[in-house]
Parts: C-alpha cells; sequence; structure tokens
C-alpha cells in the first residue's frame, strides 16, 4: 500500500512509497484511511523546518488531520467494523507530565509528547493504520467527508473550551465574537461561535472566492475592514485569532474591548518589529480586566466536542470546506496553495 | 471633625476641612477612622488627573485604604463597638450589570459602580465614617496598624484568584513566581505567593532603602537585574506585574515561559512606543498556552481573602511596610512620595 512521507529536516523529501500493511498491535484498531487533510503545519514538515521520524528511522509518514473507516476491531473496543473514525493527533510519554497524567497532553510541561505524523509517531497519510482504541473518535456517520474536518475542529473546541474556563472565572454570558481569519480554523471558531448562540463577524482580506459565502451562509458577519475598525465599532466579548499576522495582534492588543478574552490561534512567519504603546495596552488590560491566552493542540476531551460540533453542523456546509480534493498519487498537489483553497484534502483510496 | 477633601479635576485642591459629624443611617455602622493609606490613584486624585464628587457636591473625601474601629452597630449587624475593620471601595449601581449582580462588582459591566474616595463616594480620610455592614471587613485584632493595609492587599488577593481560576483551566501546580515591584503591592503579592509555598522572586530597580531586607524576610529572592534576565534563568509559572512599565510589559511578552500565567495590575505614564516581533510572541504564545490578565479593584470575597492573609502574615514583617506616618493635620505631605517609601499612612486620630 501507498504511504505519504517525508525525511525530517530536509526540504523537498515528500514523496509517496510503497510500504507493507501495517501489523496490528494487540487491542489496537485497524482502519482504512479514506481523507487526509493538509494544513499549514504539514507545509512546514514538507518544507523541512521540523519534524522527527520514528526513532531509529529516516522517513516518517506525515499527516495528521485524518478520516477513516474502522476494518477490523477488537471485541470490547468500543468499535466496529464500517465505524467512521478520526485518529488524535498528540500522545503522552510514558512516564507522564503532572498535565499529561490527567489527560492534558495538550498541557504537556516536559514535551516528550509525540504526535502522529509530526514527532516521532506515523502519521495519516497512509492507506491503513492502526491506533489504540482510546485514540480514536467515533463519528457521527452522516457526517461522511466532512469528518475529516475533526482535527482542526478540535483545535477549535479547544479554543472555546479556554474562553469557556476562563471567562467563566467571573460572570460571564458573551454575546458577541470576532474571528480574525477565515481559514479553516477560523471558519469553524465561527460555526462553534454560532453554535453557541454568538454575534460572529469574522474578518479576512479576501473579498472573492468561497469565503464571503462560506460565512454568511452561517449567519455571521463577513468584514474586510481592520480590526481596529471592527473593535471600535462592536462591543467584543471573545476574539479568537487564527491569522497570527503581527499587525492584527497589535491590534487586537490596541483596541482590546474592556472585559475582552482574545484567543491566540494563530502563528506567522517572522515579521519588523511593531510599536506599541504598552502603557497604554496594560493600563487598559488592567482596568479591563482582558485576557490573552494562546492555545495549540487538543486533548481527547476536546476531540470528542469537536465530533459533536461538526455532528450538529450543516453537512453541506462543512463538506463546502473541502473545496480541492487530491488523489493520493498526486498528493504533493496538495502541499502547494491555490488561492481559492479552504481546506485541501487527499484522496487516499484508489 | 476633620476630612481630607479635593475638588476632584482641580489640581492643588487637597485640604483639611472641618466637617459635621457623618449622621448614621439606619442599617450602618458607625466608624472610628484609625488610618488612612495613600497610594498612585491618591496622588492622582489630589493632581486633579479623575475623581468624581457626589452628586450635588463639589468636593469628595479622599481616601479608598481604610482602617478604623467600630464606634457603634446596629444589633444583628455581625460588628460589635472595638472591632477593627477595613471598608470595601467600589459598591455596584442600585441598577445591576450582570456581574453586579453576581457580586463580581470588580468586573462591573456597565461602569456605573460608585467607589469611597474615587468615585461619587465620600472616602476613609476622615475621622469617623459610616458602611453598610456589607460592605465592611472584620479584621483580626492582632493586627493592629497593619490592617490599613487591605485594600492594597484584596487587589493582591484578587490576583491570585484570578491565578488560580485561570491556571485551574487545566492541570495547574505552580512551584514559581516572579513579582516585578516591590511596591506595598508587590511585596504583598510576594507575601501571598510565598503564603502558597511559591519560590517566590521579587525584581525591583532600587539596591538600597527596605526593599530588598522585606523581600529576603519574606524568604524570598530580590533581584534587579532585568525582567528577561530573569526570565531566562528561572522556569516562572506566574507572574504579577505590578509597575506598569512598558519595557517590564515588553519583556514580560517577549520571555513569557511556557505555560506561565502572567497577571498585570500595574499602570504607568505613557511613554514612547516598544518595538516588538509580534510575529514571534504570538506564536511563542499560542505554542506554550500562556496568558496575560488584566487585574483591577477586589469583591467582597477578595477582601474576606485579603483579611485571612494579612491575620496569617507576621504582623512585625507588614509593619514595616508602614515605613512613614503622617499625622492629619499634616496629610498633603503624604501625597509628595519620598525615595524610601513603602506605605505611607495617614494617622487621622488626634
Amino acid at each position: 500500500m501507498q504511504a505519504l512521507t517525508i525525511s525530517p529536516g530536509t526540504a523537498q523529501s515528500l514523496r509517496l512509497d510503497e510500504i507493507d500493511a501495517p501489523p496490528v498491535p494487540d487491542g489496537e484498531v485497524l482502519v482504512d484511511g479514506l481523507l487526509l487533510g493538509v494544513c499549514g503545519t504539514d507545509r512546514e514538515l514538507a518544507d523541512g523546518e521540523y519534524g522527527w521520524a520514528p526513532p531509529g528511522r529516516d522517513r516518517l509518514i506525515i499527516g495528521h488531520e485524518s478520516l477513516g473507516r474502522v476494518a477490523q476491531a477488537p471485541p470490547g473496543s468500543g468499535f466496529e467494523p464500517g465505524d467512521l473514525v478520526a485518529g488524535v493527533v498528540r500522545r503522552p510519554d510514558p512516564v507522564p507530565c503532572g498535565a499529561c497524567a490527567h489527560g492534558e497532553f495538550d498541557f504537556c510541561r516536559n514535551g516528550r509528547y509525540t504526535e502522529r505524523g509530526i514527532k516521532e509517531l506515523d502519521g495519516f497519510g497512509v492507506q491503513r493504520w492502526t491506533s489504540a482504541p482510546e485514540y480514536l473518535v467515533k463519528l457521527d456517520p452522516a457526517l461522511g467527508r466532512a469528518g475529516v474536518l475533526m482535527e482542526p475542529c478540535s483545535v477549535v473546541a479547544k479554543a472555546w473550551d479556554q474562553v469557556d474556563r476562563i471567562g467563566g472565572r467571573a460572570w460571564f454570558e458573551p454575546r458577541t465574537a470576532v474571528v480574525c481569519g477565515a481559514g479553516p480554523v477560523g471558519l469553524l471558531a465561527a460555526l462553534l461561535g454560532v453554535q453557541r448562540g454568538l454575534d460572529v463577524h469574522v474578518l479576512d482580506v479576501v473579498t472573492a472566492g468561497p469565503k464571503p459565502g462560506l460565512v454568511a451562509d452561517l449567519g455571521a458577519t463577513y468584514h474586510t475592514a481592520g480590526l481596529d475598525t471592527l473593535l471600535d465599532e462592536v462591543r467584543v466579548d471573545v476574539v479568537i485569532e487564527t491569522t497570527g499576522v503581527p499587525a492584527v495582534l497589535a491590534a487586537a492588543l490596541r483596541n482590546a474591548t474592556p472585559y475582552a478574552l482574545t484567543c491566540l490561534l494563530g502563528m506567522h512567519d517572522p515579521e519588523p518589529p511593531v510599536a506599541l504603546d504598552l502603557a497604554t495596552v496594560g493600563r487598559d488590560a488592567v482596568l479591563g480586566n482582558t485576557v490573552v491566552v494562546g492555545s495549540v493542540n487538543a486533548n481527547v476531551a476536546h476531540w470528542r466536542a469537536a465530533a459533536q460540533a461538526l455532528g450538529e453542523a450543516d453537512c453541506s456546509w462543512l463538506l463546502r470546506l473541502l473545496n480541492r480534493t487530491v488523489p493520493l498519487s498526486r498528493a504533493p498537489e496538495a502541499f502547494v496553495p491555490q488561492p481559492d483553497d479552504v481546506k485541501v484534502v487527499i484522496d487516499l483510496q484508489p
């Protein structure tokens, strides 16, 4: 069978390899890979920017945004052949830190976690893969192909969980959310915001392509004006920032509405420094009881929350996010972004 | 009797007025004022930078850091003559916002709160004052004069409460805290950190005067190196920033330890903008799950936590913070900072 592999740390090493079907470890579930989502992290891995092969090997099977169907499951695993599933990305070290010991490996303190398709564990860019049942999440069968959105949705579910837990440190009845960036993470953040009954505003720079329509059809409002302007106009309770663009971060810091909770999810290449009046930023943060929280990855609870959120969404809207599908045989094309891409996926089956 | 008053918004208006003893509203407690603490907010008020007199009046009795002894208390109020007490500063609007309706007036959303000695309510810079019992906190009699630290300690108790609630969104067993600034708020933040069993590091610029010794006698470590250096050397779980100095905020943002929780309490006059590599700051925040939270004021629960913290502290250490006492007759001297001041207090009794 075929697997999409890289030599971590080496640019241009992405290729399709013919490999043996994986042995199925005792107690594990065997899964037929259906789709693989591709994101910026995958492009950075393929560019050799980071990534770690499994111990003793040179190459890593890439891919952390999985969708598969159970081919074979041990009795009592909670899974049956035919189940639609996604695989959790991160795994704690066998000697867990305090957070990992509590199942919160998205807060891993010792850095010894592993990640499928990224760090020391083969990923999901392969036609058959296995997983321990506790790192497999069952999806509503009606989701079909849209289930490949599970990984980005788990990141978003964690972000909203952070918002709820931190906001809930005192009275918190948010009404309005701004999402910066209308990529897959931003659109899913907007979806979960709308599901919570919030008035959601999504900010992006593009005026054409599918994004404005996707936002509008969610019942949210699409904006191309700057965040400064929007934060001046709208009394915002929650900001979900998915771009990492320094000018957007600066606007978020400069114009934070009192009591606003800003959750950072986006990362961006370095740019020249931005001048900030930190005395005023700090004073406004103090007087406004504002919060800025960074959030990365997701634990199993967030994966389950994501499965529920996707299951409750309009599946036809979710499917519109998957607006470019590349067959496995031409997988490298998926790593070259196209202007109107929302979520690019690789079809793992022939 | 004498009261220390200002004409809000007018510089140089601070003066001692002879006023009538206050009528005691039904159900309220009459208190003999013992001491009044003076802080930066009082100096700004005296400088005419802000402040609001009670409706229909020109002058406001200044002072929000109170210590008094109950002179007269209605039956069932929970207070008796002789009780050592401090008065809570902020009061919710009679038509409360959502937060105020939950007693969380430190998170007041509509801005219609009032504050004794600051906003529309006479303060505690007077020889006798009254309070509704629910805004009066009873202190351990052994505290004596040290009870005047209640107001800054309530601000610090809220800060630590924020740290606990936000940190507790996931596994959180902090070991090390850095406190920026060794003023009264910083020293009390360090005290509460030590009381929690943390390894506490306090950062300030002065090498002489009482601060290094006060920090050392708390069992904490005093530093005069920059925050950058300290954050590089120490794995910090919590930063309590009490200075508001832009260079310190920049260092806190640039060097936040992964998983660190930074609580901003300090405010500072505007300074020229600081250049920040926000792409890197943002990336580190995301990958590190870090939090920056602003915190202001304190609600009754925090006042009670402060009373407990002060009651458990070494009273002789607390008394060393009160290192300049000015008699009421010379009260304006308390508003002119001296180099070695920690907490300046005004003695309200003849």
